[in-house]
């Protein structure tokens, strides 16, 4: 691949400074004393900048979860069974899972991609088959993907964006599923922050304290197999990553180039947005951050993308759940700020 | 009053302890890994437990927002006049707070009771005027309420609870409009906690540095002027807190004696919080925290109930603002709860 001309290095959309400078005069209009509604202020100002207008809305949602099997589960890095990636890509199927009870609620469409599984789903309603292979690499071995594995799913990405623009979407949520992939996202978030695997391997699904450790001495192993070849984002995310956190990151660089705000969930689309963010100049912009996850690395890769989650709920499934739960907020914030009498409207003094 | 025999003595209903049990177990068995999904299982398991089934739901939600002046004013201790009061009763009969956008949002009835302003409102839709006097008393120079205020105040949250309860009401919302009331919260919460003024008091609507400074030697005024006589909780609600405040601690013990889940919002109402669960045995278990304000003297009280409020958005609005924020984390929890697979419906397998 080359690097200077791939459609993911193009940079992002720009910002409307117009919109978003009108929407904060808005918000000092509006009867509350100035900052009163914190968080819902900032996110309703910078969803105008994002969308263009002084009154921003979030009512099309679009959630995909990409899903794909990891080679490197045969260290023994999962709490899980590897069959678990299918059987849970048959429970979104028939609307089982967390994210399809979420979908449902804020009225989102929720697709789902297969990106590749060791046990194959075959086909199933509401679920996309664009396989890869049967799972990626195992990292701590070999690279996670081949260059022709690794564009497939940054193009996996990109094209369920390009039909969601299509359609009208003025929010996207990615999300994953993936045994192992606690290992992959921790293994990025090494590399790319620079911070030792005991730092950053969590128990992801469940693993005991013994469990992580020797998940850290995995990372730690294919951090030095890897040496070398991980200076470039893209490269840390062919080598460490796997196609479900690929297509992630094709997904978010194609909304900030189309200009439609991401809302991202958490450690796995964290470790997305990290490389993302690097790939793309710009990509940052368009990048709301739902939650903290309680997977303990979340924080460091949180930091380093100066991210402020609207949402710290101790929650750590995947399967975009937390930016499912976090949409609320943000359409509470749009509506606050479209729909509040301003004090002159009221009649009401200011302070 | 007579504290043994006053209905505010009276304790708390008992919670369903086989229900909270029984969805307990079902937490246990929904396709995530366990604990995956962080406070929403919690509270999820908790309010089965004061709803007394296997799985909650919060579909009729009813918000009452308490107005009222404060004699305290006259210290200069709010950003704003007193005028703004009976200005906002007037925005919220015209749905133009930020209340009425956020109530409509999630379908829950608004009403507004005005217990006494200095500007009278007259009558409004949608406003109920149980008028006790125009605005309480100077804090900082006799007791806020007599005795027969203090009873009017709390009889007036106990009505509004009961008249929900006959309507079917699942989860009440008391809010909070009263310029200076953040003096009287403070005054509360250094009395009961043992606090500094200075720790306590903070900027409410937008004091400066020094207006805090004024409002912290304000409260310390009243706490020496009242000291011997705030040994009992009642006695620091009517000698400290403001007709609203009184009424929002009435209404709080009457759901946890009806057996009503309430979603206390930010430090006004907590200040009231404070002292239902020191009148009243057992009312503690009915109170869910929504957030935690930027009003810097809320941690403290939080802290003393123990409270994990679900947001911190920084908000710092009260009309029960923050707790109709976070609403939509009950119902999203408990859909969650009602609605996913089981492993076993799912075939997904355990780990």
């Amino acid at each position: 691949m080359n690097a200077s001309t791939a459609w993911w290095a193009s940079p992002a959309a720009a910002i409307d400074q117009a919109a978003r400078s009108a929407a904060e005069v808005r918000q000092g209009q509006l009867t509350k004393p100035p900052g009163a509604l914190g968080r819902l202020e900032s996110v309703a100002i910078r969803l105008a900048g994002l969308q263009g207008r002084e009154r921003p809305a979030i009512e099309m949602v679009e959630i995909v979860v990409f899903a794909a099997d990891h080679g490197v589960v045969e260290e023994g890095v999962s709490a899980f069974p590897q069959a678990v990636t299918c059987e849970m890509v048959k429970n979104f199927a028939n609307g089982g899972a967390a994210i399809n009870v979420l979908a449902r609620t804020l009225g989102a469409s929720l697709a789902v991609v297969n990106l590749g599984t060791v046990v194959e789903p075959g086909e199933l309603p509401g679920v996309t088959n664009r396989v890869i292979a049967a799972g990626s690499a195992n990292l701590a071995r070999s690279a996670a993907m081949t260059v022709d594995q690794f564009e497939s799913a940054l193009k996996a990405g990109r094209e369920v964006v390009e039909q969601g623009v299509a359609r009208g979407m003025q929010l996207f949520i990615g999300g994953d599923m993936g045994i192992g992939n606690t290992t992959a996202a921790a293994a990025i978030g090494c590399s790319v922050l620079g911070i030792e695997a005991d730092e950053m391997a969590g128990p992801g699904t469940g693993l005991d304290a013994s469990g992580v450790l020797h998940k850290a001495q995995v990372i730690e192993r294919a951090l030095k197999l890897h040496a070398g070849t991980l200076d470039d984002p893209a490269e840390v995310l062919r080598i460490l990553g796997g196609f479900e956190i690929a297509a992630l990151a094709g997904s978010y660089i194609r909304c900030a180039q189309a200009g439609i705000p991401v809302l991202v969930d958490g450690f796995i689309s964290t470790s997305a947005a990290l490389c993302a963010t690097r790939i793309c100049a710009g990509c940052a912009d368009w990048l709301l951050f739902s939650h903290t996850s309680a997977e303990p690395g979340h924080a460091a890769m949180l930091q380093a993308l100066t991210a402020e989650p609207l949402l710290d709920l101790g929650m750590r499934l995947g399967e975009g759940s937390g930016a499912a739960v976090a949409v609320t907020l943000l359409r509470q914030a749009c509506t606050l700020h479209a729909e509040m009498a301003t004090f002159a409207e009221a009649g009401v003094s200011e302070g």
